[in-house]
């Protein structure tokens, strides 16, 4: 049970029940993940930045987010679960870009904290071909789940430890986006 | 200077001169600060809601965040910075409500990560008058300074050690809010 009572709780785990009970933050964190996740205006794909929240996430030992965007991520990039589990596992190993390995030793370094970037981090990623915009958007796509992780268990939400109930949710991210989430619109309201 | 090329760098330190960058992401950004630290629903001041922002961006270390909101809250709770200090330093002995000391233990979990808030800091918080929405609104506060924090230092960005150089900006946060802030017209684009 949550730390707050809110509405219909057994039917909206993770952060959509604390959605559900303020709709005013809703709103901008929704257009805050539509921005980063989903609008691109660099190479970074719908899946790379799943990819990237899914393993802040899991740094973060946050299940909720860590499932959904895991399913979202899945769903973009068409895997099994198995590319996943190896980014998560060791990301230096997993069949990713060397681009992708270089920001995602920074996302690892934002979620410890930001002044843990280094400058030789930054500088690697760029010379395997990493825009300033795609820099920025994975230091702020690691930085936005320190706070997602944050709210879902620093509020005690309930999620599933049963993996495959994520995956109609990663398909209906990937059809839908965010920005037209509205949680008690989701539950009838 | 940052780590990556931002418009008028000199001008803009902190999270404006990546608000300039990246107008896209500084919206929803404005839109979260706007919604948690001035439309209040509860009885969580302005000046409260900017200390416990102040207050983690310290336990972060992030110079910016701490003098920009340290000087919003100075203004809203006319501190000549004396309290902001003692809050620092040990919020335990400061000046503050019960109330308050509460929020702002669960505050400094959620810094440390969502599962270092205990059941017992709850339960307190609510036995000295803390409300649901209050609670909800600390947590939320909270994560969201942890995600500012890592943005900005995350990514290199310039910040002036001269505090009594944020006292205007403080004043002009109090005065207009954040919903209104474009960073590019504040540069004259």
């Amino acid at each position: 049970m949550a730390y707050i009572t809110i509405p219909e709780e057994e039917q909206l785990p993770g952060i959509r029940g604390l959605m559900a009970f303020r709709p005013e933050t809703a709103r901008p964190l929704n257009l805050l993940a539509e921005a980063l996740l989903r609008e691109t205006d660099n190479d970074l794909t719908r899946g790379d930045r799943e990819l990237i929240a899914t393993y802040v996430s899991f740094l973060n030992d946050c299940l909720f987010c860590q499932s959904v965007h895991g399913a979202a991520a899945q769903c973009y990039l068409e895997d099994d679960g198995t590319l996943i589990n190896q980014v998560k596992q060791k990301y230096q190993d997993a069949p990713v870009s060397d681009k992708m390995k270089a920001l995602l030793s920074i996302a690892a370094s934002v979620q410890k904290g930001g002044k843990h970037v280094m400058p030789h981090q930054i500088e690697n990623a760029k010379n395997e071909g990493a825009t300033d915009s795609e820099i920025h958007d994975t230091v702020l796509i690691a930085a936005a789940f320190c706070m997602f992780n944050r709210y879902v268990d620093g509020l005690g939400t309930w999620a599933s430890t049963d993996q495959q109930s994520y995956i109609p949710r990663g398909i209906r991210i990937a059809a839908e986006g965010y920005a037209g989430f509205d949680a008690l619109k989701s539950i009838g309201k």
